[in-house]
């Protein structure tokens, strides 16, 4: 069990993992910390944490396991306050959406202190936020993906796998870049897309609103994500993105292709295959 | 009430038509035209229809009412059939999810006959398709937009309403170039952009498949749409698609430069403005 629980960042991700750990009974203790003692008070009022701070060195000094719930780039910075005030045995993940940047911080930092850090992507993201929205159970059934690089202390990646275990999580295991490559493709394009989607109604054509039925409501759900969330993701990802979207291209254009082309059958073969594809992800 | 009521194409749309007419009693009769009778017949076992053909002319030449529910290009082509063997006092719309070329068909045809058609475009399409999944209240809260023009007959845009009215649906009416331009934004863009994430992983990612979880699942449902009915959308909106297209480009363009460029704040900036649009449509 834990002694001391640090969540750095208690809104929809890192208050959902506060939540779980506590009606799992994972640890003994759990310290929040945030920017705003205010936003951190409802965490305290329904029991799910102990105590909160502002400073992040007092809030990880007796802390034996920390989550960084921040955004991102965000996490960056703070890692480097946790490496110097967390306690020798402590564990350190985080649930960021970009992984390599991360573990580049965690390997410059290692070199002048030995820490068992790992990284974690929950992949339970929503388009609402906030610790209102947090739920004990938003990590039952979903993918944590933890990305252990040759570097990392294999006590970390054994706490860090216990602890999504016990909080209902399936856990994968990827190299940090090929994690950020794969999200690339599979959430952070998506993204993209459907932010560009929303913004060339909004300034081209803003009477189709009117119109928009539950096809171009599904696929810009996630447009209404968090916008610092999403501006420190496409920054951190930004390489990765940058190949996702070359690909993304190269597909729209066939398919552009063929409908200038007028050519019906090659272009319904194209969307016969693709259908199949996305049907077996059901 | 209709006399006889002629449903051609008898699948989601057609048969949620066929289906709702029946429930409220709006028809006496109702004939289903479609290429294979064995398909037509679940709809007659159940009720919904009283009469089944393969035979076009013979299934228009006594219905006071036809609604042409083919995919779009097919529906050009069908209209021209309708438009020959259909009674003079017969009132003629669609269900197509681009209006502006069957209207030029219906003009060109209404030189050597005068004929009461106008089209109609339901909202409320699925990446659902075929009979079995037809429902009585597909269109009960749904948008129909009726498309008139300078030329049309008053008495079908009234006939017309009427009739969606009746099914419980909300009726807009726009021209059909209008029409065109904005489900190009608000629908036909969506669902090539959803095609092209679906087959950008296909092919260059495909172990990302899976890492899915409700956001890509969300942005791509419609991805497993019918391959005919949208070849055939494209192909007949290809314009108003182009710009739409093009609209998206400079979107994401915008967005990937201020990601290029680093401009946390612009970028910020950016996803802030396009949330409060997309949270504006719920």
């Amino acid at each position: 069990v834990i002694r001391r629980l640090a969540v750095i960042g208690v809104g929809l991700l890192g208050g959902s993992v506060a939540k779980g750990a506590r009606a799992a009974g994972l640890a003994r203790q759990i310290v929040g910390v945030g920017r705003d003692l205010d936003r951190l008070r409802p965490a305290v009022d329904d029991g799910t944490l102990d105590d909160i701070t502002t400073a992040l060195d007092a809030g990880v000094r007796d802390a034996d396991f920390v989550v960084l719930a921040a955004p991102v780039v965000t996490n960056e910075r703070l890692l480097e306050t946790v490496w110097r005030g967390a306690a020798d045995e402590a564990v350190v993940t985080d649930v960021g959406s970009t992984k390599a940047s991360l573990a580049r911080v965690a390997a410059r930092l290692s070199e002048s202190r030995p820490l068992a850090f790992v990284g974690s992507h929950p992949m339970a993201g929503s388009d609402r936020s906030g610790y209102a929205v947090a739920r004990a159970d938003l990590l039952q059934g979903a993918t944590v993906v933890v990305t252990p690089t040759d570097a990392t202390d294999p006590r970390a990646v054994k706490t860090v796998t216990a602890f999504w275990d016990a909080l209902g999580a399936r856990v994968a295991t990827l190299d940090p870049d090929t994690h950020d490559r794969v999200v690339a493709a599979i959430s952070h394009l998506p993204h993209l897309v459907a932010f560009a989607l929303v913004d060339a109604v909004r300034a081209h054509e803003p009477a189709a609103f009117d119109f928009a039925a539950r096809g171009f409501k599904d696929t810009t759900r996630i447009a209404a994500s968090d916008p610092t969330v999403w501006q420190e993701i496409f920054l951190a990802n930004r390489d990765a993105l940058a190949a996702s979207l070359a690909a993304f291209s190269r597909s729209i254009d066939a398919l552009v292709a063929g409908i200038a082309a007028g050519d019906a059958a090659t272009l319904e073969a194209a969307l016969a295959r693709i259908k199949r594809a996305r049907e077996a992800l059901r």
